[in-house]
């Protein structure tokens, strides 16, 4: 990302300020101070105001502020606050606008507590997040790059795998080789399930061996230069009984039928219900318990929602996963997952991995 | 851990309502939650009052809180807030402490816009962290085994470890041995630094290859069954210059006198001390840039801190890491870092790796 990128980024800050009323933003969640600055450190508070921008940060990332930011640098000792509200002063900024969802009551205080009189706190909402739900051509080169990676370390293992070896084992696995293929770390806690376990939809890798004659659910992601992906694949060790066929086939039509309904316009409430509707003709609508996507890209979980109350409207540029399932306690869980875009005439799927079901 | 210790823990709770003039206890941070009842899960609030507990969640986690909790449990479809304060009308509770340096803004607004009338919110500072500052024998017993899953996997690697191989490759190596070993994850992103890059106390592992005559540095834990590790080693690939060795000497010295000054009753700042004044002995005080450390359990940092301003205390029972270092920019870094628990009597180092300047 060139720094041309995050000056529009903060240029667009700028110009929504006065909209909001309000003469400067503070902001401090790590995900949105990269993105309106690039820092890549944990412990950053960014200023933003008409004519300005300034990163504050602590001594450990002095080196690394001045390589990535192309903003002001502020290394300061002890709290961050302190010289953050000096700076509010000295610029006689009144209305700062903060991150009430993501700021901790307790910092709300320390802040409040030593502004200068006449400033006050106005919070923001969403605004962060509904700025980043439309990614720029670079940002979708990293998602892709990503998807790639998580793809093609999802291949490597598979390819090798046996009956035998423990959910752990395959997890640990699957995240080695993501890493040796580029990732800094997954994305999120990999999601290996064998059998009867798959009818959890969050399980955690277990000491349990994969069995012959049992599902296996892999939801892995890859985290690289910062940017999400997310897939979910069945594989099924030994020749699938009916059953297991038949709910599939359910669970990939509901995918393909959610997919189609993916384009600029549709509403995401919308593109959730056609899952719905079609789990429901096999009478699984029961068996989906949770909703059919989510936004990504420096979080693994943004807005949109895709789920039954999602009111986004979907926009070219929006990078979303659509992930219905099937979850029947004893039986076992189905879900399938790609990363796909929203683009003027539809949508891509990112994710190059096949969908058919994989028997090992 | 037996459900008879999160009992236990819950009555200290219990206990401790009445000194605070509070009626109840809600608690909302997994770790917090995982403390208080054993629930693993990402989205829980545990109600606590002097006749109950109830652990409130939502669907996907339904048959994981029924195996992990003994205490109620309420699944809830839609945001849990609307069934805690429903069940807080119903008891009839008043005031209901919150976790005010982990709740956020919103979260704040969205319940106290919806409590009962006649019920207050009371802020509990850092109750939850204070109960946890001592860890059980069984919490050390959890301690001293990620310790010992994460010595191991850094011997298997370093065994095999020659010049040429990457930063990040390095890291990847040691997080898989480290999950294959029985991790559920590293504790924190694994730091493997070489060359005059060790000279960045938080360097983030790059595609930059070790290469010989180079300093390497490898700061890894081990998250195992929730419990965290820290060690830091350094490793030299060819024959160690005389500004390395000596440089590796004071901080060795530092971090044996940091250690020798941990006993019950030893102010934090006094073990700070000890280690910054072994390093102004060789002129290194101003290259010793953060603190000595820190405690750790169920997060990787938690109190106490161990530094200049450390007011806490030492007691038996406390896991803390010792870790001073010396940053020269344009050389490098050196730190070592262990894993310790205050013993009556002292201190007991739990990492059971070698503290030689390791060659290779």
């Amino acid at each position: 990302m060139d720094s041309a990128e995050f000056e529009r980024r903060r240029q667009s800050v700028v110009a929504g300020l006065a909209t909001r009323k309000i003469d400067a933003l503070l902001v401090s969640s790590p995900p949105n101070v990269r993105y309106l600055s690039g820092f890549t450190g944990s412990n950053g508070n960014l200023l933003i105001w008409k004519n300005g921008t300034v990163l504050f940060t602590d001594p450990r990332y002095d080196l690394r502020a001045r390589e990535e930011v192309s903003c002001q640098v502020k290394v300061t000792r002890g709290p961050l606050v302190l010289d953050v509200v000096a700076r509010i002063g000295r610029i006689g900024l009144r209305r700062i606008g903060y991150e009430q969802t993501r700021m901790t009551c307790d910092s709300f205080e320390a802040l409040k507590n030593r502004l200068p009189m006449k400033a006050s706190l106005v919070p923001i909402a969403s605004w962060m997040e509904e700025l980043r739900i439309i990614k720029s051509p670079a940002e979708l080169a990293l998602i892709r790059r990503s998807v790639e990676t998580n793809s093609r370390a999802f291949e490597q293992v598979t390819a090798r795998l046996k009956a035998g070896v423990t959910e752990r084992a395959l997890a640990a696995e699957l995240e080695y080789r993501m890493r040796r293929l580029g990732a800094e770390k997954p994305a999120f806690d990999t999601i290996v399930a064998g059998g009867a376990r798959t009818a959890l939809p969050h399980s955690e890798p277990s000491s349990a061996r994969l069995e012959i004659g049992g599902l296996v659910m892999v939801d892995m992601g890859a985290l690289q230069e910062g940017y999400s992906s997310d897939m979910t694949r069945m594989l099924y060790l030994g020749v699938p009984t009916a059953k297991v066929k038949r709910t599939y086939r359910a669970v990939l039509e509901a995918q393909l039928a959610a997919l189609d309904a993916v384009r600029p316009g549709a509403l995401a409430a919308q593109v959730h219900q056609q899952a719905r509707r079609v789990l429901k003709s096999y009478g699984l609508d029961r068996a989906f318990v949770h909703s059919t996507g989510h936004g990504l890209g420096l979080e693994i979980h943004e807005p949109p929602r895709i789920g039954k109350n999602g009111k986004t409207r979907l926009e070219a540029g929006m990078a979303i996963t659509i992930e219905p399932g099937a979850y029947l306690e004893g039986f076992g869980g189905i879900r399938i997952e790609d990363t796909v875009v929203v683009t003027s005439s539809g949508y891509e799927i990112l994710t190059p991995t096949s969908k058919e079901l994989r028997t090992i």
